[in-house]
């Protein structure tokens, strides 16, 4: 068994696609994930699970349906499930996910977005 | 239903005592927390589950039986269930931590130091 320390920035320098999650970590049948992002993805929701969004650097904006949450480095939100939502970055911004494994992230959308196989990092 | 952005930093802000873990957001059936703790806490496992610790501010030490971990900000590690550690920091240091709800901070151990009911803030 190992028991490693990560570190984000470390990990984050690995990352050189947009929109490309990564594994960090697993928490049970948790994954702990990471990505860098830029510009707009598209509206999704997941009908099975809540999402959590943490901002380590940058500014993300998540469009809800009826508005939108402005988040900085250091602030977090929670998605609920089967909530629609849009995340969106000005500039590249890094963020990191905490979702059950498996989960996908256009969530029920689907689409040339989708990312079928997240690979650990 | 309430989506609301939680700021780290505040909710620090909030908490006066050491190792006194409160919850920040829920994730289905899991929690975020957060702690302020300093000096040692007790050995002690979780049988039933995996435990994430992240560095927000400060320095942790978490004690594995046969060799430590060190943890500066922006970095993480999860405690395999089972696995004995007991978190330890020379001065304060800010820690959030990934768990079911209702994972008691002293695990298996139990003990005076067990918080019975973790409060939200």
């Amino acid at each position: 068994m190992t028991i490693e320390v990560v570190n984000l920035t470390e990990k984050f320098s690995q990352i050189t696609d947009q929109w490309d999650p990564k594994i960090i970590a697993q928490l049970n049948n948790y994954h702990l994930k990471i990505a860098k992002i830029q510009g707009e993805f598209v509206w999704h929701s997941h009908s099975e699970t809540d999402e959590v969004f943490l901002v380590v650097n940058g500014f993300l904006v998540i469009h809800l349906r009826d508005r939108k949450l402005n988040l900085n480095p250091g602030e977090l939100c929670v998605i609920p499930r089967g909530v629609e939502h849009k995340p969106a970055a000005d500039d590249e911004c890094q963020i990191l996910m905490v979702e059950p494994a498996g989960t996908l992230n256009t969530g029920d959308a689907g689409g040339e977005r989708t990312v079928e196989e997240t690979a650990w990092i």
